[in-house]
C-alpha cells in the first residue's frame, strides 16, 4: 500500500472530548479515495458509491501526523474497488482500515460509463521518484 | 426514526462535480451520532466506535435541504447501537442508509464504561414538543 | 415551537475565551431560518430581509449539544416571520431568543414574488414521524 | 465611523444561491465588535451581550469586497456600546447598519466587571498613520 | 503603511502548538493583498505572481488581535507592487514583513493587460473618514 | 524530491475568480513544511521561521489534483531547511516552487534547541513500502 497524504491534527479537526473528529477522518478518506480514483482512471469525474465497515482501532491526539494510504482491489468495468488504511505516522499504530470503497467512472452528464482500465498505472515520467520513504 | 438536523446544502458543501461532497456527508453524519448518543447516554464523552456498509444511493446538489434521521438499534452495557437515515427534504429521495454505528461510552480518561442505560429516554419537560413534523 | 437541528459544540465553534463565538451562532440560526423557509415556502430562493434585536441570556461550552427551534409566526404576501429560540440540550437553558426574523421569497431574478402559502404545512407522507420527541 | 477589516467575499461565503451569505456576514461583525471592544477596553475577555435588529439593505456577490465599519456610541460601567455599518466598497451601498452591539468587560472568572474607560482612546505612537483612506 | 484588516485570533486558527498557525496567517496576508490591489487597480480580477521572502519575527497567541498593514511601492504597467506588514495590535510588535508583494492585472481571459493607474488614489466621497485611528 | 500530500481542489479552495486561492495553497505549503520537519525531527514542536521567494508560475482549477513535495537541504544545529514544489498531478506543470524554508527546532517553552540530526532518516520498518509511484 503506497501512503501519501499526510495531515496534521489541528485544532480544527478535534471533537469537544479533544482527540481526532471522527468526522474530519472520514472526510479526509473520502477525498483522497476520490482523487486516488481521479489519477487512476484519468477522469475527473469520479463519485464514491460504497464504502464497507468502518472500525476505529485507535486515535490520534492534537499535532499527530496521520497518513492516508490507498490500494487498488481490483477494476470494475464502470468502477475501482480501493481499500484504504489510516495509521498515525509518529506511532504506527493504525487509526482506521476501509477494507473496500468503490468509485464510479461518470460521464459528462453523471451515468457510469466504462473507464478503460485494468490495472494500476505507475507514472513513470520527469516527476516519478523511486527513493524509499522518509 | 426522527429527523432533527437539516443541513443547506452551500458552495463551501460541495465536491468539484457539483454535487454534495461525499466526506462533508460522512462528517455530518459522525456529528449527528455523537450528539444522538450524548444526549441518551447522559454522557459527554461518547466516542464512534463502528459505522457499517455506506452505500451511495442518491446525491444532492447546491440549494438542497438534507435531514439527518437517528433511531436507537439497542443498549450494549458500554456502548449505544445507532441506524442513521440521510434523505433529501425536497424530493424525499434516501441519500444514504448505515444500517449500524456503535458509539461508546467512556469514562474521563478514556475508558470504555458502562452507561446504565437500556431504553431510549423521552425528554417530557417544558422543551418538550409533540405537535406534527411541519 | 420544533427543535429540529442540532449542533455539537466543537473546538473550531469557539472564541478564544473557549464559550462558543457568537458569530457561529448567529452564522446557524440564519442557516436554519433560510432552511425553513425553503421547506415552508417550495421555492429555494429565499434570502433574509430582517433579524429583530438579539439578546444573549446564556452561552454555551466545549461539548454542549444546542439546538435551534422555528416557528412560524405569520406569513406575509411575498415574505414569511419566524421566531428563532436556541437552547443548550444539556442545561435546558434559553441561549438566545430572536422575536422576528423575515424571509423574503424571491423568483430567478432575485425579485420579491408572492409565495401563495397562508400556514404551515404538515409533511404527512411515509417519511413523517410523529413518535415523541427523544 | 472608522472602516478597518475588510473582507474578499470567496465561494466559500456565499449561500446556495450566489450572493453573500447573510450567517457569514453577521460572523464577521461579530468578530469586528469583539475585537474593537478588546483595543478600546484594553481586555481580551469581553463578550457580545446584545445586538440590535438588523436590516439587509442589500448584499454582495462573489468577488466584491466588503468593508465593516465601527463606532463606539458610549462606554457604560461594565460595557460598551457600538454601532456597526457594513459596506461594498465597490458600489459603495450599504448592505447592513446595526445601531447597538453591546459588549460586556468580563473578568477571569466571566463575571462583568467595570472598565474604567469613559472614551475612545488615539493610539498615537510609532505605528499610528494619518493619511487619507486609499 | 495603513493598517486596515483586523484578525481575532480564535481556536480554529492555532496550530497544534497553540501559536497562530503559520499557514492561516500567509492566507490573511494573500486575501488582503488581493483586495487591496482590486480596489486600487479597479478590476476584480488580479491574481497574486510573486510573493518576495518572509521572515517570521513573532508570533501570536489565541485571543491576540492582529492587523495587516498593505502599503504600495510602485505601479508597474500590468502589474501593481505592495509592501505587507502583520503586526500585533495589543504589543505592537511585528509579526511579519514582506518586502515585495507582485500583483497581476488580468482580462477575463485572465492575460496581463494594461491598468492604466500609476498613483494611489484616494477614495474621497461621502463615505470617507478622516478622524484619527482608533 | 519526494511528493507524498495530495489536494483535490474544491470550491472551497478556489477565490473568486475561479482559480485555487493562493493563500490556501500557502497554508498547503505551510502545513506540509511543518509536519515534514516534525517526522524528521522527532519532535512536534517545530515552526516556521523563514520561506524564502515564492514565484507563482501557474495555477490550478475546480477538479484539478495538487500535490506537494518537500525535499531537505541541510541540517543546521536547530534547524532543518527544506525545498518545497507543488505541482499539477494532472498537467504535470509546476505550479509553485519555494527554494528554501527553514523551520526551527523548539523546546517545550517555545525556546530552540539543538535537534541532533544531521541527516534525512528513512523510516525502515513494517509500514515502509517502497514499490512505484502509481
Amino acid at each position: 500500500m503506497r501512503f501519501h497524504t499526510r495531515k496534521w491534527v489541528k485544532p480544527e479537526d478535534l471533537n469537544p472530548n479533544g482527540t481526532l473528529f471522527g468526522g474530519r477522518l472520514l472526510e479526509w478518506i473520502d477525498e483522497e479515495a476520490a482523487l486516488y480514483a481521479i489519477v487512476q482512471l484519468e477522469n475527473p469525474k469520479v463519485v464514491t458509491k460504497y464504502i464497507s465497515e468502518i472500525d476505529f482501532k485507535s486515535s490520534a491526539k492534537k499535532g499527530d501526523i496521520v497518513e492516508i494510504g490507498i490500494e487498488v482491489l481490483n477494476f470494475g468495468k464502470t468502477s475501482i474497488k480501493l481499500k484504504c488504511e489510516v495509521r498515525n505516522k509518529m506511532t504506527h499504530e493504525t487509526i482506521i482500515t476501509v477494507d473496500n470503497i468503490v468509485m464510479v467512472n461518470l460521464d459528462a452528464n453523471g451515468k457510469a460509463i466504462p473507464h478503460g482500465k485494468t490495472q494500476v498505472e505507475y507514472v513513470s515520467d520527469r516527476l516519478a521518484s523511486d527513493d524509499k520513504t522518509s
